[in-house]
């Protein structure tokens, strides 16, 4: 059944609109030996915006990816020179949409769209001009501007005030379950992509929808695909 | 040089005075092919505990630790019965004090001494019951009371409360890196417990001091081992 009274889109960007796989890639050209640095990366990545917006010390994304990529090397004890480092950072900036993106987005035109990441405005600009994705949006809204991360309510809240609408009338998509989370608990609609069929996170939250892919998306809000 | 003026010390729990690796074994006993089960487990429990406290959608440790476990155990297709369910979740009620903590602990007598732990008060009852080390200390502290968990002052904020002293004359001993930051955010003294010289997060935060194991803890406040 489509949903129904909703004035936008909002998407989650890393792992919703970009597949963030290719930094693995990326790190096999660059450090071929450090076979488990891109998941104690991202996972330090998460839990430093987590703890720096709890204990409100806020620093932007792209601080948080470094010094979770310096944690993460020097805990697996990896080597890796200034331009190896610079390489593998820079793969934030140069990621690709998953296949079914730019039709999905396509399909929505005269709505409007906007994208509300954790990422920081200059991560932000990189990767959706690289992808290609940056017409397709009328808002680019980054944690940055309330410095302080997902799913902390305050990022949210930049999804209405945008539109000056009500947050029920935002329908915001995320693959990730903290996500879903922070965005429902906070008042927006919320639509799971769940790629895969990757279980969501067990956080006493029942999203709006579920989909497998965004393709799914214009039949979602009621536009044959 | 020994830290002067300090009236109370308080302990992070999980990983600072009690080890979990014995949960791992467990796993082993328990669900022998489900290889990184523990790794996924942890770090969803923090996850879950963080995200919790940022969306202002409390349950306790126990139910946090439960949902971490049965999110793991779906997401690797780990087929668990009940019992053996209930053998990896009681870990967490019979874990062992890291080797040098009960004559740590014995030496610094006469000194008021605490926990300071996102536990429930049951769980930390039974660990610290089965750890021997309950009779220790003259207060449990638990996020449970304040229904948010670490790294958030107002967890911090029992430490103060609870001896009616200002928080710059309390020690705060955790080998977490989060919670080192959070204490010392908050303005309690810290000490980071680094066994094995693992490195401290980089979250901004320098602690008072560093020890490689509690056995120290006695001479950095002046007394003799």
């Amino acid at each position: 059944m489509p949903l129904t009274d909703i004035d936008a889109v909002v998407f989650d960007v890393y792992g919703t609109l970009l597949d963030v796989d290719s930094i693995e890639a990326r790190r096999r050209e660059v450090a071929p030996e450090a076979a488990g640095l891109v998941g104690l990366w991202r996972a330090k990545q998460l839990e430093y915006s987590f703890v720096r917006t709890l204990v409100d010390d806020y620093v932007d994304f792209w601080a948080i990816t470094e010094a979770a990529l310096d944690y993460a090397l020097a805990t697996l004890g990896v080597a890796l020179d200034p331009a190896g480092r610079t390489q593998l950072l820079d793969a934030w900036l140069a990621l690709e949409p998953f296949p079914e993106v730019p039709a999905a987005l396509a399909a929505l035109e005269g709505r409007p769209l906007a994208v509300l990441s954790n990422g920081s405005l200059a991560m932000l600009d990189a990767a959706l001009t690289h992808s290609g994705l940056k017409s397709s949006f009328s808002a680019v809204l980054s944690a940055d501007t309330v410095r302080r991360f997902k799913p902390h309510p305050a990022v949210y809240a930049l999804a209405p005030a945008w539109l000056r609408t009500p947050a029920a009338r935002v329908l915001f998509c995320s693959a990730n379950g903290f996500d879903v989370a922070g965005a429902q608990r906070f008042g927006l609609r919320v639509c799971h992509v769940s790629r895969g069929g990757t279980p969501l996170d067990p956080l006493g939250v029942e999203p709006d929808a579920t989909i497998r892919s965004l393709a799914e998306l214009p039949a979602l809000l009621g536009k044959g695909a």
